[in-house]
């Protein structure tokens, strides 16, 4: 399984004109490099001070309504044996954003590790071992350079879908999301403005709902072009392409977000999620998270209000009553008295409810009773 | 958590006027309910004969070159305390989807599930205890009635996106494909000819990759368009709706397909239930399978032709060798010398390889040299 040479890249993809949010990237990616040769000029130990992603250093803004980053950090030094490793990754995951930029190119977070990693020439030692590391690092990145990843060119893998009345303009292509099918648009992972520019919206509101198979009910209904929205989904827990998209449709078209999920403690979660960002990931928030969505889901107290039969009941087992615990403590949850209610009614019921579960009263319930009567009623959870 | 009334749905979709290929389903499932009225006519026990969907009833057709099911059938009697319960369950999704269809509605096989159980009257039993029995039933009535779950409106979740040369109508929209920026049509889970009409294509083959960061590489470097074609992917282990869209593709526009996986057992296994079809649904292939499918995905041969370094292999496991093993004695595997000295060059490297380690090469090797070269080469695994 050995290899006699170390080669590199052999081939390079060439490099393209940069412009606009790009340029302003690739210059806070050069400032990283300077800060190396500008510490060596000046005959100084380079360093980097890292904002730390530690838990106890994201806390939950009050006044922003969402989770935020503290200012602690932790600094990095090239001449310390046990950081020298990890500087080194940073920086090399800084040239390799840098140069996917330059070529106007982006890849996966497993595509930069393959991209990065290789034997020191001279040695035995990979750059990176896993892509646990790189990924780490790209982390670190992030905030250190303070873009998120996605302007730094990388991509997750893509899913949900969008149709409705907006018209936008998706890397060249003039696309009309309601002139879409049953299929729709598949939204991509980066949605940043060098790839999107929204062009036309008729919408007035924003519709997500957590699966695929309801958001298929909602687009064969047309409930979008009745009730004027765009409908997106996220295939579950919505992915990053996704949340930013919400975000930039909910900022920049002034357009109310309002999530359909499961009552249980999975859509609670995924709501938390998108209204004030994650405990884990929360530089991102600031980019991501929409604390103005409301709750339309499936309500505890919905199986005596739609008349439900206990034959549609998911038994709550210990994990749902555990997590239920947990969200009912988050910050943004434990000074609200309708959320306290809600989850508390769960606890009680001791079940939970898929949005399929009203199904049972119509195929369209769901479409063309139950949402458009909470929406009308602003009956929602915030 | 008991509740009094056991009323069923209050509210009822409209029907609408059923046409086409809707039509035909509507008359299999009404001669299925048919053969209830004729058996008490005549005095006899009504029966269903069910296609057998066990293992031991499916085998590859060498002729037609995919897995089909074999004659035997089960019969299932109404008066038959052991069978008359999913005899009662068969009719009642049966008129499920009836009734689906005359609404011009579809739904998951979960939303079925909702749908048809309720608590039988005067009893305490359920007409499903659970979506495992109505998933079973719905497999059932597809063999029995000979439609697939599509056409019978259930729809699975979505996954997968497309891009390419194509144009196509999608439930009264015209689509074109070449226009659609960085994300794509989101492939759909019912693509049947009621839902999707191919209207012009100018594509030369079908490229479909595994996962949708490969698939965001080829259509950033507009693959597509340079090779005149159609580009999808189906996340993983593409879905119903993927499979069948290809098949679609295939026969219907005469596009030959390829398929870029992982040089790994999975991407092994995703390739052979796109060519061959799977043993558990052995009922679809005849609707899913191209048997003339080829594999241009990374092989245990590329690891020396592409010159990779030995720090992108991933090293292999039991599974994975266990899984090889199995694969490479699939029949269809099993008398062709280059299947069999791929498996096995992999099993004497002692690792797999994944698409993106091409990366290493270059961001774009794989969509500007590794692909067109094999395809320029006719060189692939068939």
């Amino acid at each position: 399984m050995a290899r006699k040479k170390t080669s590199p890249a052999t081939e390079a993809s060439p490099e393209v004109p940069v412009q606009g949010r790009d340029r302003e990237t690739l210059g806070k990616l050069a400032k990283l490099a300077d800060r190396v040769v500008d510490a060596a000029a000046k005959e100084r130990d380079p360093h980097l001070d890292v904002p730390s992603r530690s838990l106890t250093n994201a806390h939950y803004n009050r006044r922003k309504r969402f989770i935020e980053m503290g200012d602690r950090t932790n600094r990095r030094e090239l001449f310390n044996l046990n950081q020298a490793r990890i500087y080194m990754q940073t920086l090399l995951a800084g040239s390799g954003c840098s140069r996917l930029i330059r070529q106007g190119k982006s890849t996966s977070i497993r595509g930069l590790y393959y991209l990065l990693k290789h034997t020191i020439e001279g040695t035995k030692e990979e750059t990176f071992n896993d892509q646990m590391e790189s990924d780490a690092v790209i982390e670190d990145l992030e905030v250190i350079v303070g873009a998120i990843r996605e302007e730094l060119h990388l991509a997750a893998e893509n899913r949900g879908a969008m149709v409705g009345l907006l018209q936008f303009n998706d890397s060249g292509d003039d696309i009309d999301c309601s002139r879409l099918g049953s299929g729709g648009y598949s939204i991509p992972s980066i949605v940043e403005p060098n790839r999107i520019q929204f062009k036309k919206c008729q919408a007035k509101f924003i519709l997500h709902v957590e699966k695929g198979t309801v958001w298929q009910r909602f687009n064969e209904d047309k409930f979008w072009r009745k009730h004027q929205c765009i409908l997106t989904h996220g295939g579950g827990q919505p992915p990053r392409g996704v949340r930013r998209l919400l975000y930039r449709m909910h900022h920049e078209l002034n357009l109310p977000v309002y999530c359909l999920l499961d009552n249980d403690p999975w859509g609670y979660y995924i709501y938390s999620v998108l209204k004030q960002g994650s405990i884990n990931l929360a530089f991102e928030s600031q980019r991501m998270a929409i604390p103005e969505a409301k709750y339309v889901g499936l309500r505890s107290f919905d199986y005596d209000r739609c008349d439900l039969q206990s034959n549609v009941t998911i038994k709550l087992n210990d994990q749902d009553r555990k997590r239920a615990i947990q969200i009912a403590k988050y910050p943004w949850f434990a000074d609200k008295k309708p959320w306290q209610a809600e989850i508390k009614k769960m606890l009680d019921n001791g079940f939970k409810l898929e949005v399929e579960s009203l199904v049972s009263k119509d195929i369209s319930y769901v479409s063309e009773t139950y949402v458009p009567e909470r929406l009308a009623a602003k009956d929602w959870l915030d």
